[in-house]
């Protein structure tokens, strides 16, 4: 238990400098700062111990220099990265929370954070659960699987599913929903490990390994003689002009990500478009965060945690442990490294 | 008069092979087979003398070898085009249809067409306006600027609306469907003369000549400084490349064609596809055969010819004369030299 008021060393992951191309362990940094384990008088913030750090595909967008900045904000050189996590409530000025309560939501990559808008926290009200599943299932990637595809998919029973990135923390669970309902679902990813894992585990249809197959045109027209229905996009470029030849009349893309093309100068082209008109296609973009807090957010942890209880969901981390081991966790994921979910543990419960 | 059961001879555009490139007049040829004024008997079909024929360009996908066959299927060299026409009956076998009647529908370019499938065909019903203009903007084209307006695009007033190839068929009528539902409305077309009368004559608020404008993407920032919600896609490649960077968040863009495209061996690559994700935009294709004999299509006329009677809609029309100039106005689509909807008399009325 941590002494609240004393002042302990900190450690950060600080950004080096602005990123371009494939991210390093060397761009990151770790730093010791000494930070005082009470919240400020006259601040409505709350302090947290961070549990688990989540790693995810978006936060390489963060690390360049975003020029205008759009959406996201550009992480500040000097500065420690911030992302999804688990963390501990230590010592609370908001009314919402309290000492020992425990959250997700955006912290920052180091063991104790101040959190100065708190409102932007999730309190975790079952426990029986790991924790560590509000950084994957339960938190943020499991809602954009859910809200993603039932949302945005709009899929009937039957159909035919195409998930990329089909291991990772969103896709698996996308071909998961999608088995639920009742669809045939096949899955592309970066090794023969995750196509074994996405068969015999998760339950998918079919599986590939992208990296070896040298035509992906030719590679769906196997996996899908009868075209496509749905189309859960997760990577863009020459898979996302692979698919458009590929689809069917009427048929959907969610476009959830594109992770690779994050880490390119300039983006690869994308040439089959005109199949949007003659096929009547819906491709749309979605950011989770639109889902937060409303009727689909409670549904969602309904329903994802009955079936993860009742063995109906199946679902896979990647740990690494202590945040000296972050920066290769964080950069393991755009070289396909991990293995389901890459979570950053920074303590053993 | 034609005398029904005469034989007389037939002029026809026929098609010389398969076109690569932008389309020539010499890809195209005339003939003059003979043919009977006379439904064969123990058919169902329906003859019809052509009135007006509409260029339109989808056709330019039918002239090149489609393989594999998609939505549209490939014209047959040494046969005549065929297209969206005005035509009279002659002669009916069909219950639906009897000798007078004016419809609309695909006829073969040519002075008498026997229509084997006369479901495809629309009864003209009200003819206090020219005929003509259901080749235009109370037929294809109209439905079509109508249908993806308002069913693609969700428009609400104030929104920001940008259309591509503004002075066309299409384009023109939905700048000036998005002024009626009081949106801001931006066109880009290829010429001085038609920017000038998009901004004078269609009521756009701001027209751009894009062969002027070395950077789409400032000429947008320029006439958007606040972002486009709704973009009316009709040209593909640089245009959707540049209109990517400047949507907002939420916004839809209607894929109704893709002109640029349709000339090149191998279309351009878009990149700026991660924004659909960053700003949540909505892309869809459509084509206006699905909303054929909807209770769309029923309100759209009634209510566009209303518009067309009170004023409340500007219609253009580029009138090439005769079957033998047919070639020409087709070819000149794709160099853009029509102003308004390019049509092909057959007969004064």
């Amino acid at each position: 238990m941590e002494k609240r008021g004393a002042e302990v060393s900190n450690k950060q992951i600080i950004l080096r400098d602005y990123v371009t191309g494939f991210p390093k362990e060397s761009d990151m940094l770790l730093s010791s700062p000494k930070v005082s384990l009470k919240v400020p008088r006259g601040s409505s913030a709350v302090l947290v111990k961070n549990l688990y750090l989540s790693c995810d595909p978006y936060m390489r967008i963060r690390m360049q220099k975003l020029d205008p900045p759009g959406y996201f904000d550009s992480y500040v050189p000097g500065s420690p990265l911030s992302g999804f996590a688990v963390a501990k409530v230590i010592d609370s000025s908001h009314e919402d929370f309290k000492e020992g309560d425990v959250v997700w939501g955006i912290t920052t990559w180091e063991e104790f954070s101040l959190v100065t808008e708190p409102e932007t926290l999730f309190k975790i009200k079952y426990t029986d659960l790991p924790l560590s599943y509000y950084t994957g299932v339960l938190g943020m990637p499991g809602l954009t699987a859910y809200a993603g595809f039932y949302e945005i998919c709009s899929p009937k029973k039957g159909e035919y599913v195409f998930v990329s990135a089909a291991s990772g923390a969103v896709g698996h669970l996308v071909g998961q929903f999608a088995k639920l309902k009742g669809c045939y679902v096949v899955g592309s990813a970066g090794s023969n490990e995750k196509v074994e894992l996405l068969k015999n585990k998760f339950g998918f249809d079919g599986a590939f390994n992208y990296r070896e197959e040298p035509d992906l045109d030719a590679a769906l027209k196997r996996y899908f003689p009868q075209g496509i229905d749905i189309y859960f996009e997760n990577v863009g470029g020459a898979t996302l002009d692979a698919v458009l030849l590929n689809m069917r009349v009427h048929g959907r893309i969610a476009v959830c990500g594109m992770i690779s093309q994050y880490n390119l100068d300039k983006p690869q082209g994308v040439h089959n478009l005109a199949n949007l008109v003659f096929k009547r296609i819906r491709m749309e973009g979605f950011l989770v965060f639109d889902y937060y807090n409303k009727n689909i957010h409670r549904t969602f942890e309904e329903e994802v945690r009955e079936y993860l209880k009742e063995g109906k969901i199946e679902y896979v981390e990647d740990t690494a442990y202590g945040l000296e081991s972050a920066p290769a966790a964080l950069v393991g994921l755009f070289t396909g490294r991990n293995v389901g979910k890459q979570v950053v543990a920074l303590e053993h419960q």
